[in-house]
């Protein structure tokens, strides 16, 4: 798989644009969208739909990264590029980590997200522990049993690593 | 809402950690389980389930907040409080501050998930841009209209924000 130019990106970044722009017009959701890439195809599009979906895990990333696992029928993106209108809040760069892609192109920056009212840029600083206050209570509690799920899945010859 | 004794969080960490022992006998993906509490009620409880579904976005978290939004009707989790069998990797503490549940109680920690061989305390190391080098290529490439989503959505007058 060659690497995309230039004038690659900046097509499927406006294909990400036009996404998110949608999105907001049919009052989906925020203005994000993004797009996956294999081998030059589109596999897979989407735009954020947090607010019609009721979830607040359904962000453009997210989204083009689960249908494009469906399209590959694998929990791995390998050889593919995702494509975001912005910046990834962390939430969608852990997904693209986990997912395993070639890269990952955006157009806007966490700046951007954040003068339009959003909080990627905050929750970065709170995952870094760089802001002073976390907005939630966040406690590790000791618990007996902490270990058990870990010694089960070592115990467990057919299991499968992401 | 009052806020949970110690025998009330050990009591929802052993139902998450329960979860994530059956996900695992199962064969649906890694050692981890969630579990969401509002005013003292279990409202949705989930394992990670990445192998079974494809899905790289399947962590435990994210399940139980997909299902606990359904519950409710609602993108925010508000006055819930959510319990994981271990430290959320980047991906589902964003997707929990995402959400805005009143507190997140966890039972083992990254360095737990790290010795079993998973890459949630690396990802905090990249997310943080503390480790040395990206697994992915991450580029922000210039696109005229990468400001374009942003100005349709604050245009919109009906916005709702998240």
């Amino acid at each position: 798989m060659s690497e995309p130019t230039l004038a690659d990106k900046q097509l499927f970044l406006d294909m990400a644009i036009a996404e998110a722009v949608c999105g907001v017009r049919a009052g989906q959701g925020g203005p994000f969208g993004a797009v996956v890439v294999k081998d030059g195809i589109v596999i897979a599009k989407a735009a954020n739909a947090v607010v019609a979906n009721h979830d607040p895990t359904a962000h453009a990333e997210v989204q083009a990264i689960r249908a494009a696992c469906v399209v590959l029928g694998s929990f791995q993106l390998e050889g593919c590029d995702i494509y975001a209108s912005c910046e990834p809040c962390p939430m969608c760069l852990g997904a693209i980590l986990w997912a395993r892609p070639r890269a990952l192109y955006f157009a806007a920056t966490r700046q951007h997200a954040a003068a339009a009212g959003f909080d990627d840029a905050a929750f970065y600083e709170t995952l870094a522990g760089e802001s002073g206050a976390s907005p939630i209570v966040r406690e590790q509690v000791p618990c007996d049993d902490a270990g058990a799920p870990f010694a089960v899945y070592a115990s467990l010859p057919g299991r499968v690593r992401y």
